[in-house]
């Protein structure tokens, strides 16, 4: 296969868009993303479309991203709609990827669009829900009361961030400072959604949602939409953005074995790109919730088992240490609309790499690493995506 | 791009399956495309799931494939759900064609499955009129009463027969003479939904779902599942079963401009794959309604505009005549799971070139096309898939 590069990235800010449709956000995202590879529109060759609520949340079902997309010009062109819930993003761009490098086409667009808010918040909650394994989980027993007050994913989330602090003697200041560490990236992105800063105080005192997560730990509910230019060498090279290469796209799914999805997405990633945890100057990881970022520190092998929340304490992945994690403020405060996620990761570290991330640049940024992650098997991920890139 | 074959095809028979979950249609069709390929199931590399109803259904979303999939041993390979309305089983096919054409891997598998009949029959509608653009269309008033008594896409299907039959002064006889044949092939079918034989006279007279269809000119509600072993040469040169050649497989989007999505799909597979019309032995069409089977035949010319009816009441169309078209029953009769329908195409196809389809063999076969449609722009289908086989 063929060397990719992205040649163009865009992306709405993240938050609450109460007046625009998905169709809004999704030709948003769109235009950004053509306008800065400079390509015109013609020049895509197949579209990858990820979604993961509008089904529950709209009715529309089976057709999303003909019916997003019908403005942008795209209609008539191949366009794929998948889903692997809050990893659908990343599994669009790892098939326009997929693309590119078979040589089926030379130009090929992912786009990562969610509208998850709706007026009544239990039906947000139920589009979430959607994205579990409802054949196999009792979520009446499993997740208690948090089904009632929030995404059902938290009570399960909680669940392991209490086994990890008991098991490692850590508090859940631990927890906070993720949130309190994301938070000060998002205030530094103009596309976030939440940009005022919290303290470790304020953060363990917000809502509890599930013990020991407060609100401000968990990733709040939000609409936006990112897209992704993925091309061949040849089309890259005199685009005027600096051309950012995939290194590798790799997908898992996950929920038959030990929760070990995020480890292996991230092995294949670097077995494929030749590069490891050492090389690695900024990465993007799937904190739905604080814990999620520690223990992804873990699996991906920035440190031992059992030393993510001192690698985190001691300031290392934080925007001027060693290697900052979620410079664009992670899902915590840039926000996660599902199926959008996965794009924005890469629309952030498209920035990185360019040099054009403003004043949250990490200095000299070469080598980056997505981890996109999505659904709830009862023990593991449905889906995670990784995905390796260079200058 | 590398060459790219068929080793292996499952399918259930198609039908009412009230006893069997989506998981255990969706089993059963793997266990048999793997047992058919003589593959490991480790063999796979890739798992690309179609899918249309069971959201709004089951209330399951966005990791369909991985809770469907669990009992399979295929957990923990890259699992990617895909949606095209009844172009999902296809779509999910010319994935699993690219992930091997491209060298990404040497087995991928396509499943496509569904479980769409509901005790209310009303729900089964419901799924199917999500997959139509809700955003543009007024169910209400362009579909009329066929909303409250059967498919919206009747409606639609519906309005163009009508005008087909005025331009070309036809009869709705052709329309029956659809059905007619559709049923006489499946009952050649063990794996069929609807087996006996049924006159012109039968046709006509069953109920009126919207004039000029009735009830058996529209393909019924089904539940199954087919699945596809897609391979590269040096996997299935040594294979049992003679291995079947994907020459080309295209996918197109449509809506925006005239309803010329088939059109485009099968030219493009054409360009591909060096082949035309004239060099066809076998062909499945997308007849959900018998009209479309007639415009098909002109839109992927096998006949002139116009001539569409001529070429199925000269019975060039039948088994035994010229081009035999729906060998299996087509969606009339073989019946049409919306998300399995792509698959269950190519599984007749692979029979056929294998020279395996017993009652219902062409003989000589060597080349073949289908043709997948999916999803209602207004106009136009919203993706429609074609594949080009040879032996």
């Amino acid at each position: 296969m063929r060397d990719v590069f992205i040649g163009g990235a865009g992306m709405t800010r993240f938050g609450k868009h109460a007046g625009q449709s998905l169709r809004s956000l999704a030709a948003e995202a769109v235009d950004g993303a053509m306008a800065d590879s400079g390509l015109p529109t013609d020049a895509v060759g197949a579209v990858y479309f990820g979604n993961a609520a509008a089904g529950v949340l709209s009715g529309q079902e089976m057709i999303r991203g003909q019916v997003a997309l019908r403005p942008t010009g795209l209609l008539g062109k191949p366009i794929i709609n998948v889903e692997n819930a809050c990893a659908s993003g990343s599994t669009a761009a790892h098939l326009a990827w997929l693309s590119v490098a078979s040589g089926q086409c030379d130009v090929a667009l992912a786009v990562g669009a969610e509208k998850l808010i709706h007026e009544d918040k239990q039906r947000s909650f139920a589009a979430i829900a959607s994205g579990t394994n409802l054949l196999d989980l009792d979520l009446g027993s499993s997740a208690g009361e948090v089904v009632s007050t929030g995404s059902v994913m938290m009570g399960e989330y909680a669940k392991e961030a209490a086994a990890y602090l008991q098991r490692h003697g850590a508090g859940a200041d631990v927890l906070a400072a993720v949130a309190v560490k994301n938070r000060a990236h998002a205030a530094l992105n103009p596309l976030a959604q939440f940009r005022d800063p919290a303290s470790v105080e304020e953060v363990l005192a917000s809502r509890t949602v599930a013990a020991p997560l407060t609100l401000l730990m968990c990733a709040p509910l939000t609409d936006g939409a990112a897209a992704i230019v993925f091309c061949s060498e040849d089309v890259a090279r005199p685009l005027a953005g600096a051309p950012v290469r995939i290194l590798a796209s790799a997908i898992v799914s996950g929920g038959d074995g030990p929760a070990d999805a995020v480890e292996r997405a991230a092995r294949r990633a670097f077995e494929l790109s030749g590069v490891g945890p050492d090389d690695l100057d900024v990465i993007e990881l799937h904190d739905a919730a604080a814990p999620a970022e520690i223990t992804q520190y873990e699996q991906i092998g920035l440190c031992g088992a059992g030393e993510g929340h001192k690698l985190l304490t001691e300031g290392e992945t934080s925007l001027g240490g060693r290697i900052p994690v979620n410079t664009s403020g992670g899902l915590l405060s840039r926000g996660h609309p599902l199926g959008a996620t996965g794009c924005a990761q890469l629309f952030e570290l498209v920035h990185q790499l360019r040099g054009a991330a403003g004043d949250r640049q990490v200095n000299g940024a070469r080598v980056a690493l997505a981890v996109n992650a999505g659904g709830w098997m009862g023990s593991d991920y449905a889906a995670t995506v990784a995905t390796v890139l260079d200058q």
